[in-house]
C-alpha cells in the first residue's frame, strides 16, 4: 500500500538495523517503538536465562509482533547453573505492601553480571546479522538499584564490544543506544503509549502466582503501577493485590 | 597427612577463590596450572556454546580434576542460534597442509563475542562464589587472529566487569588474569610442562574426525603441533594427518 508511511515498514525505512533486547516487560517494548520510531529494522532479543518469571518470554514474542520487528529470537542461557539471585535460584521474591518500602539498597533479585551477559550475547547476534545498533531498556531512576543499569556501565560495554568483535576491529564500532535510562518510570509510559504501545501485552512481576495475574507486591509490580498512576495512563495489568 | 604441601590442596592454601575459564584445550590447561602455582582455589568453568568440537567439555573435566580444581561447572550458552562461525554453524572448518598457510585475516573459526560472553558467565559465576579473581587463556602471539585475545579487549573487560556488578559497585572489583597473553605456544608448552600439565589429557582441534584423533589440518592442530616441535617437547596427540 502506497498509504502506508515508511517508518511503519518492517525494514524501517533507513536501511539500518538494530538489536534489541526485548525482556517482555514494559520498558524493553517501549525501547523497541522508539527504536521502530527513529527507522530502523529491529532484531528483537530476548533471552531465557531460567527466569522464574518466563512468562515474560511468551510476551516478548506478542510485543515484537505488535511493533514490526522484523524478527524475533529467543537463546537460551542456563544462569540456574550459577544461581545467586531471587530470580534464578530457590530464593523467595521478596514483597512489600508499597512503593515506599522498597530499599535503596541492590535487592535479592539481582541477578549477577545479567546485563553484561545479556549485551554480550546482543551483541554476537548483531555482529552475525550485520547490525551495529544494540538497545537495551536499562533505567536507573525508577529501577531497583540494579549496578548493570548505569550509564558508566552502559559506556564501559561499548568500549568492551568494539574491542571484542571482528567488525569493531575492521573499523565498525557498535553503538549501544539506553534511550531511557534517565527517564521515570511515568515519562517511558507516557511516551510508550504516544508510539502505541499497547502496554496490555507486556509484563513485570518478578512472582506471578498464576492465571494470567502480576502478585502486585513485588518491587517490579509496585515500579510499575506507581509509573502508571503517575502517568496518568489507565495500568491493564491485572493484579492479585491492586498495589498501594 | 601434615607432609602435603599447602599448595597442592584444593583450596589452595591463600584462602583466595578464582574462577578460571576451562575449554579442555592446552592453553586453558596451563592457565589453570599456574592459578594453582598462585596459591588460588579454582573454579574451572566451561561453556557448552553447540562447539562443532563438544568433545573439548569432556576432557576440561579430567584436566580440572588432574589439576586439583575445588570444582567443575559447564554451562550452556546455544549459540548455534547465532551461528555466523565455522564452529557453531553449517561452515565448513577450513583446512591447510602446514601453519606457514594460516593467514592473517580474522578466519571463518571466529565466533561472534565469544570470549567476551565468556568471561561474562565467569564474572556471573564469580561473584556468586564469592571469588574476584577469573582467569582465561587468551593469548595474542600464537593465535589465530581473533580480535577478543588482545590485551586491550582484557582491560576494557575488566573495567566493565566492576561496573556490571553488585561487588563492583561495593568497592570489590574483579581483576581478569591472562597469563599467557603474551607467550609464543612454545613457552606455554614449556610452562605447562613444568608445572606438570598432562597435555595427552588437552585436545585443541576444532574437527576432530572421530576416533579420539585430530585431524591436523585445521588451524589449532597446526599451531598446536608446531608448539611442541618449538618447545622440544613431546606431542601426545594423535593426529589423523601429521602436521608439518
Amino acid at each position: 500500500m502506497s498509504g502506508t508511511r515508511p517508518s511503519k515498514a518492517k525494514d524501517g525505512g533507513s536501511g539500518r538495523r538494530a538489536v534489541v533486547l526485548l525482556s517482555g516487560g514494559l520498558d524493553s517494548a517501549t525501547v523497541l517503538a522508539m527504536a521502530r520510531r527513529d527507522g530502523f529494522a529491529c532484531h528483537a532479543l530476548s533471552i531465557d536465562y531460567g527466569q522464574r518469571h518466563r512468562g515474560e518470554l511468551a510476551c516478548a514474542a506478542r510485543i515484537a509482533e505488535a511493533l514490526g520487528a522484523v524478527d524475533h529470537k529467543v537463546i537460551r542461557v542456563d544462569l540456574r547453573a550459577i544461581g545467586g539471585s531471587a530470580l534464578t535460584d530457590d530464593i523467595a521474591v521478596p514483597h512489600h505492601a508499597s512503593v515506599s518500602e522498597i530499599g535503596s539498597d541492590i535487592p535479592i533479585t539481582y541477578v549477577p553480571a545479567r546485563n553484561l551477559i545479556f549485551l554480550s550475547m546482543a551483541l554476537a547476534h548483531a555482529e552475525a546479522r550485520g547490525a551495529f545498533d544494540i538497545f537495551i531498556g536499562v533505567n536507573a531512576v525508577d529501577y531497583s538499584g540494579y549496578p548493570d543499569c548505569r550509564p558508566e556501565f552502559i559506556r564501559a560495554f561499548e568500549c568492551a564490544a568494539s574491542l571484542a568483535t571482528r567488525a569493531g576491529v575492521q573499523g565498525r564500532p557498535f553503538a549501544i543506544h539506553a534511550p531511557i535510562i534517565s527517564m521515570s518510570k511515568a515519562e517511558i509510559i507516557a511516551a510508550g503509549a504516544s508510539l502505541g504501545v499497547d502496554y496490555g501485552l507486556t509484563t513485570s512481576c518478578y512472582d506471578p502466582p498464576g492465571a494470567g495475574l502480576a502478585c502486585g507486591t513485588c518491587d517490579a509490580c509496585l515500579l510499575r503501577r506507581q509509573g502508571f498512576v503517575d502517568a496518568g495512563v489507565p495500568d491493564p495489568t491485572r493484579y492479585a493485590v491492586t498495589p498501594t
